[in-house]
């Protein structure tokens, strides 16, 4: 039956492409420079205290569809606080970031519409464009001009452009004024996924939308997760209200999910008041981020120039890749690898993430693990 | 820019399709007969005390994609549990059903398979079914001749047939052993949706898939969720090891999305245990349901014949039936209230749910609240 799936895996192992769950223990001596707990909030006691007590309080799960019995008024204050923090007019919570993209995607879209997307946006953009049912052209990596031509030539009336504001892969931002303006010269909504932005750019880590200033633009939808500089799990969407009505009404994400675990919602809403009163962690996560591409350049690597949290490491090859992350890892320092297919352009790196909480000591460490095992 | 979704959301409201969130306290005197809570776990003190205790000791999220930092211990331990409980090779935890269902629908299929789901299959089945590339046909409800005619007249050489257990609106049971019958005879794999079925049905609540002795088939591919019976949240893929690993390896939305939160992994593993240790919880709920259903029919009302924990009341129209859930909201029993686009056939009704730790003077108010309420 699934004989097929054997010479696949084979091929796969052959390529240096198989993947492997490696389960981590609760505590360990390990560096985590892989994660996306750029403020190393996950484990802030403030923000796992309200979780645990959430649970308690709620019970473990939301229990049924947003629209039934999934909403609880925690949902609600999350919702009014992110919508508040990034000075956006109203937000939507999900239980995922994946299925916020999919429900903005397809809520927004149909036959009528041409999507002009970036051609390295995350996966569930991509899969969010597949379904919307929309033309669908790829632009150019960080490139306004072919958007700006994209939809000077759409054959459909309504638009929509798609975007990542810092991309996930390589770190590097996108040009949100150049494409706002052009957008709304076509008359054309803009979508940004500012899962990496969030907490990490913009004043006090509004997000890199806000330090845009598009949080409020009528044609603006802003997605974001709550599993990343929040700590959590979940994802949002942001913007108009007219629109998040649209999305309670339409979204087939949101309408046929289970509601976000009231944990999960009570962590980020405890993360967006601790990011208020300590304003300082999102230049220190940017700080760390720029000593870590600094040393490593230094050290003669091939080393992106980070406009947040993601510092991109390049590798000769897949295996070389694997190689140097079981290297790093051997030597207590977890770094993320990635290869094809999750990378936008083929090519491996290892991915180090800085955290607003890594020491001195730490990043030292890190930069001489990093540098003594890369491959010759 | 958006004025177009003014305009849909007048003729919603004008034809009673609109939407309205109502979220809920931590506490009330409310009687739910709406969630998906199906044995009462959610709040049970030693599923959300483990919950609590993972937070605090794991930290709020899981941080980062299950193949870089997002796999811990406890998915692992969860994963081994929830397979063996249910009898499979193996299992992988999504975070939520939604994305294990794109999962294995996209992870199995392609331009090369033909693809055979129930008209009434869930959002998520359907979205995966439009993300496969696959040729897809859609055969009558709980039509195993349908589709077998489909399968025997295919023009590709792979084959997927897609089915609920116990479809989630009606609560009616899929002919599973007829299904599995024709998958076998003609080369077919066969993905089931057990998210209605997993603490409901089989030995101990071991689901619909286990009860027809499927769960070893090695074309048989389960879902199920985490957020029903199992009071948590999340989502996951049962079937045979070589397919699980071929997930970890290919299945979008499992390589780029966060891990569930160690919170909610908890939760299901204990959820599981409490199972195991009261195995009459699934036989208290299937009484609950059949108790709700005959005596509501003898009040006079078109009640389905429930199969699991679902019980469906029809309504004379969208607008009666909203009338007819907000009656019993007014008189303190919370329902589901479910309308086209979210019902299969376009009627509109009232979904009950049964939940085990229902009582005897609840299910009496219900019984009464409901007839009370319903339409003239």
């Amino acid at each position: 039956m699934f004989d097929w799936i054997d010479v696949r895996s084979q091929a796969r192992a052959k390529a240096g492409l198989a993947r492997r769950l490696h389960p981590r223990p609760a505590t360990s001596a390990e560096l985590d420079l892989a994660s996306n707990d750029y403020l190393g909030l996950s484990r802030d006691k403030r923000v796992a205290g309200a979780a645990a007590a959430a649970t308690l309080r709620w019970g473990a799960g939301s229990t049924g569809s947003r629209l039934v019995t999934g909403s609880t008024e925690l949902h609600t204050e999350l919702e009014y606080e992110l919508a508040s923090f990034c000075g956006a007019q109203a937000a939507l919570v999900f239980s995922s970031g994946y299925l916020a993209n999919l429900a903005v995607l397809t809520a927004l879209s149909g036959p009528g519409t041409a999507i002009v997307a970036d051609q390295q946006v995350h996966a569930s953009l991509i899969d969010g464009c597949r379904l919307s049912k929309a033309d669908v052209a790829v632009a150019g990596h960080n490139d306004p001009a072919q958007v700006t031509h994209a939809l000077a030539t759409r054959g459909k009336r309504r638009a929509l452009v798609v975007t990542e504001s810092v991309f996930s892969v390589d770190g590097d931002l996108a040009p949100l004024p150049a494409l706002a303006e052009t957008c709304g010269k076509h008359g054309s909504g803009l979508i940004i996924d500012d899962a990496h932005g969030l907490g990490v750019r913009g004043d006090g880590g509004r997000g890199a939308v806000a330090e845009a200033g598009l949080s409020k633009a009528p044609n603006v939808l802003t997605t974001v997760t709550l599993s990343k500089s929040l700590g959590s799990q979940g994802g949002a969407v942001l913007g108009p209200s007219r629109v998040i009505r649209h999305l309670v009404d339409t979204a087939r994400t949101f309408i046929f999910d289970t509601g976000l675990a009231p944990s999960s919602a009570a962590a980020a809403l405890t993360a967006l008041r601790v990011l208020r009163e300590e304003p300082e962690l999102p230049t220190r996560c940017r700080e760390v981020a720029t000593q870590l591409s600094t040393r490593l350049r230094e050290a003669g690597l091939a080393v992106s120039e980070p406009s947040a949290a993601v510092v991109s490491v390049r590798a000769p090859s897949a295996e070389a890749a694997v190689a140097w992350a079981e290297g790093c890892r051997a030597a207590g320092v977890r770094v993320g690898c990635f290869r094809p297919p999750s990378v936008p352009d083929q090519i491996s790196r290892l991915r180090l993430t800085a955290r607003a909480n890594l020491t001195e000591a730490e990043i030292d460490r890190a930069v001489q693990v990093i540098t003594e095992t890369a491959p010759r």
